[in-house]
């Protein structure tokens, strides 16, 4: 069983999953794991390393249109050395810092790999969900796609802190909590903005229909090889953690008037079908 | 460094981190990560494993004296099955419920060991602390004291349903929210009755004298080797996740009356030391 029919499983049996946060009287809750085969190239530091864990899951709450309020993480590693521990707890506070958010701690785990838990939490009396889009609204994306891609091009060059400064974004609370009062369907772009597109239409039982320019990076462009492969860091490789989102045409305007960082419209929502300048866009990207 | 000094250290940077749960605007947080090597011997089952990962940060939410009401844990494993992972959703969901909380989901991770990581929440105006014991308090333990060792005896000698069906305890929610008026200080047992205590009189800055019997469980006496090894089982072994509080002599009577389970005094709150009958009380037991 791969990982998204797992996931389905989980979100058939529990009804509040499935979404980016489950959601409990008005509260939202989301948890996730990150370790660093897959997740912390070499080169990632423990400050960066804690602030991108805290971060993701930060990238949740905003997703749900949500204030954050606090996070807690596990720290599991083979050894506790004081300098990196300290590091890690900087850089999770940090984060919640740049969000509003107090980072409260957590656990230690003895662990062979270095893998981080992290808990997020925020509050909300209308949640933002998944499934609310409708045909002719229109598609959105905040900022820009394809930091993590040209991130990890430049851990594989060598470029050390470069690569550190993309991996710690900051999560799109704020732009969140601007968008809830007017998104119809909402979700972060943690699995590439192909993926989570189709999460979005499949929740949301209908279509969309994008169009080029996307906003893709300027640093995609320095690092990418040719078109295809600044395409396959832009739209499929996943975890930049900005937001994706659907707006009635009427309400667009007061949108990005309210949005304290560019909001893109990318395209229009559809009845069925996932294209891209009318080709179709493949549910492909990231799988955690 | 070892993890009670790392533990220390995130204590030292983090206010609000240091007992069970860190308290946030009346709501109390706890996560854990548990995995298979140190936590879930041969023979656990997948529901089991749920239960008792979910139930162990349940727990922590019990020792605040808050009422719990809702869980999260990220299910890492190397493939997901079907039919264990919603055998893990299923014990995860019933240990939930057995405490009046919600199991809302939570996140896959693709890992090379078995490993969950558990998030969970309460809600208190008056959480209980580890640290307002005053001398003179009685020392009271809810409960029995070693099934989680007896456990472990009982998974070696190839007895699964009974060593699973003794890592299912009911974590003491309806306990902690009926000790919460009348408790000084309050922590959970996971660490063993020995560290607790020591956790309790350090975070309290007092000491404590016990008296023998301690309400050791019966079936420690069916596995123990002998007296020493039914102590160690009984009281170094830990991970019974029994609450261990100090009541003040005038409330000791009250606080018995309201709590749904026995609550024995096993001694007293000094000004410093700890002691069982008379001699020193090493501090030593699980470390997570």
């Amino acid at each position: 069983m791969d990982e998204q029919t797992a996931l389905g499983l989980i979100g058939d049996r529990l009804p509040a999953a499935g979404d980016d946060c489950a959601v409990v009287d008005g509260q939202v809750i989301t948890t996730d794991m990150l370790h660093e085969r897959t997740d912390f190239p070499e080169g990632t530091t423990r400050y960066t390393a804690g602030w991108r864990a805290v971060g993701a899951s930060l990238s949740d709450v905003a997703a749900m249109g949500a204030e954050a309020t606090a996070a807690v993480a596990v720290y599991a590693a083979p050894a506790f050395d004081a300098t990196e521990l300290a590091a890690f707890l900087d850089g999770a506070t940090a984060v919640c810092d740049a969000v509003g958010a107090e980072y409260v701690g957590g656990d230690l785990d003895g662990h062979d790999e270095f893998t981080v838990a992290t808990t997020a939490l925020g509050e909300t009396d209308a949640p933002v969900r998944r499934s609310g889009a409708d045909p002719g609204d229109a598609l959105c994306v905040t900022g820009t796609l394809g930091r993590t891609g040209a991130a990890m091009r430049l851990f594989e060059r060598g470029d050390v802190d470069g690569a550190n400064e993309l991996f710690r974004f900051t999560p799109r609370v704020a732009a969140g909590r601007a968008l809830a009062p007017h998104a119809s369907a909402m979700l972060d772009s943690s699995d590439g903005l192909a993926r989570s597109v189709h999460q979005l239409v499949e929740a949301s039982d209908c279509g969309t229909a994008l169009t080029e320019p996307l906003p893709i990076d300027e640093r995609v462009d320095e690092v990418a090889t040719d078109e295809t492969d600044r395409r396959e860091l832009g739209v499929f490789f996943g975890e930049d953690f900005e937001l994706v989102c659907t707006v009635p045409e009427t309400e667009l305007a007061a949108a990005r008037a309210a949005t304290p960082c560019p909001l893109h419209r990318v395209g229009t929502v559809t009845e069925s079908g996932v294209t891209l300048d009318g080709t179709v866009l493949p549910d492909r990207g990231y799988s955690h």
